[in-house]
């Protein structure tokens, strides 16, 4: 069994996007969980972005249960701020619990008003529903230009006995580290105190939705929540901490990279790993720059082992180094050797540049060792068939 | 009469490009020009990016020739700097000047060596054809994805006489602030001090190429250079310099946008305008954000009023504002009133987005009052099938 302990689902269809597919999901979890979460650093926030920051706030880290839409990011909107806090206020209302203790999350177009009844009337209709096998209908309600539905388990055995770590997630376009389109929930049986999650999550945060970009946009509605109800009775040692956050991260970086493979029009994960500069958020700042580019995304589109945009876009990341000392591999072929062509096979490599995942490694030949890794992937025209007429 | 008094164009196929199209393009100023250039900041130079600037250099800032190629970039190549200086000694040789007073300039593909015999060997062809009438036979020289010349004039009377500046430009693609593959070559016959010159350039490339993003991605050779001759001899009194900075920038601005407008792919010129900032830099750093919203310039490839992913691209620029403030139009259209919805004809609309200017403005209310302008194009299939296979 991959899901955590006592946690229940639900989903339903409740008007709010156009396509009659589920697109209200409800995650309940028996006891209160401890959890922590992030959200959007873009300036224009939604409604159900600052309403889940107050609730967390004032129940100082407590969740009872999640309430997600898709269709709608109730971003720009009028009534946002009443639609988000009565929406909540009805659901905690069903769960005899207190509206603090329910975290919103929307995903959609921004600047459409929602009729707060489609959710507020949908409530018991979910909550009549709600199993431990509805993880799946849930993952798929968050969906919007998503393809495929994106999960991850990890299990750990600690002294005590085994505990369990789930997550689902949305996202295909929009996607820049701090990030983007993006709702993920992570969920967990194990017991920790909300200060150790925020730090967890925090690390996990950098080294996944962070390390994420599909097409250098941030949106208005990004939410990533951690919960840890406690119910395996299994509490971590200290020393046994640091493998709870090997599966959060484990968790978290599988969910970014099912974003980063499904991205708008995508069919290629791209994974950038930077190492030899002087820190690692030089190596980031690097990884980062190369996993925007255009004209890098289309170049492994076409499978063209192009290196000299990968070093194009390595010089204009802002970081000084000598062109001379720079290796590039591309699907582990040296196609760059100390800032020059290096001698390779073409024909080989525009094959194995057809595979589904492709990788660039960038190093910097010296004594430093600052090294970050950033997913993205290729831009097709589907990017822009699927972005051309979202809204309409 | 357009083009400036002593001056000579000449242009030929070299062979450095595979289609057969000239390649390679030669401008001569009958007596020794002062001169300015910008060049790219990108941490991977081009050989006659360095070559250039060392050269400027030398001659205390001044030029007699400007030897470009296209099909090549001459950068990350183990022979870049030995051909670059060996093309340079060669003209002047054959100019009978010296190699500091040559500039270099090159645009292509990266990471390919390039044969300075097919250069050296075209000097004397290029030298027997120079003519005052061959200037658009250069700007086509350099051309490379662009689908069309880009040439601007401009004309300015003083009390001594007449002057004139003429541009040619190229660049399609890889194009962002501080700069991209974009070559621009701006010549007067007026008569200008170095300094001024340096001056001058700088404030019009800041309103003009710097203002300027097809895909955010920067160049290793951009290189736009500011070439005074005197030949009218008309020397500018110090009042009348503004006349002369206004038609370096009104050329400039034009050439800026004519590289937007034909971006790799695009069909529609997008003029962002960001006013009531608290300063300028914050207005410009919002209109380059917005600028280079892949979300943004699909919606507008679509001509879908989707002012929410303006808003969020505004957002997410770094600057703090607040939202409840803002106002956005679309050709005009109210879209986006004090951060909501404002009411519009949706279909009057659509339709004006299918003019092949589309005019985006953001206005924060208040009493701030920074602003700044900032070219851009929307982004459609033509993108990717162009990068996707650009080298093969």
């Amino acid at each position: 069994m991959n899901l955590p302990l006592g946690y229940r689902y639900a989903a339903t269809y409740a008007g709010i996007r156009k396509e009659k597919k589920p697109d209200l999901g409800l995650i309940v979890s028996d006891r209160t969980a401890d959890a922590a979460a992030v959200f959007t650093r873009n300036v224009v926030q939604a409604a159900p972005v600052q309403v889940a920051r107050r609730h967390l706030n004032a129940s100082k880290g407590k969740v009872t249960a999640i309430l997600v839409n898709a269709g709608n990011a109730n971003c720009a909107t009028r009534t946002g701020e009443r639609v988000a806090t009565a929406s909540c206020r009805a659901l905690a209302k069903a769960l005899k619990t207190k509206s603090k203790f329910v975290l919103p999350a929307s995903t959609g177009v921004i600047g459409v008003e929602v009729d707060s009844k489609l959710i507020t009337g949908s409530i018991d209709r979910l909550i009549s529903t709600l199993s431990p096998d509805n993880f799946d209908a849930v993952a798929d309600a968050i969906l919007t230009t998503d393809t495929r539905r994106k999960i991850a388990f990890k299990r750990v055995s600690l002294k005590e006995g085994e505990v369990r770590v789930a997550g689902m997630t949305k996202g295909a376009g929009m996607i820049h580290p701090n990030m983007a389109t993006t709702l993920g929930f992570v969920l967990t049986d194990t017991m920790l105190p909300p200060a150790v999650l925020r730090e967890m999550l925090r690390v996990a945060t950098e080294r996944s939705y962070n390390s994420l970009s599909v097409d250098g946009d941030m949106s208005t509605n990004d939410t990533v929540a951690l919960l840890a109800n406690g119910a395996s009775t299994v509490k971590p040692s200290a020393k046994e901490r640091p493998l709870i956050q090997e599966a959060i991260l484990s968790v978290m970086e599988s969910l970014a990279q099912q974003i980063a493979a499904d991205g708008e029009g995508a069919r290629k994960l791209i994974v950038i790993q930077a190492s030899g500069f002087k820190t690692d958020a030089q190596a980031r700042q690097i990884a980062r720059t190369v996993a925007n580019s255009p004209l890098v995304k289309t170049a492994i589109a076409g499978s063209d082992p192009n290196w000299g945009r990968v070093l194009a876009a390595c010089g204009y990341a802002g970081i000084p180094f000598d062109p001379a000392s720079i290796d590039i591999f591309l699907q582990d072929a040296l196609v760059c050797s100390k800032g020059l062509a290096a001698d390779f096979d073409e024909t080989a490599l525009k094959r194995r540049l057809d595979e589904s995942e492709v990788r660039i490694n960038i190093i910097m030949n010296g004594k430093d060792r600052g090294e970050a890794r950033f997913f993205s992937c290729d831009l097709r025209e589907g990017y822009i068939q699927i972005n051309g007429s979202y809204r309409t």
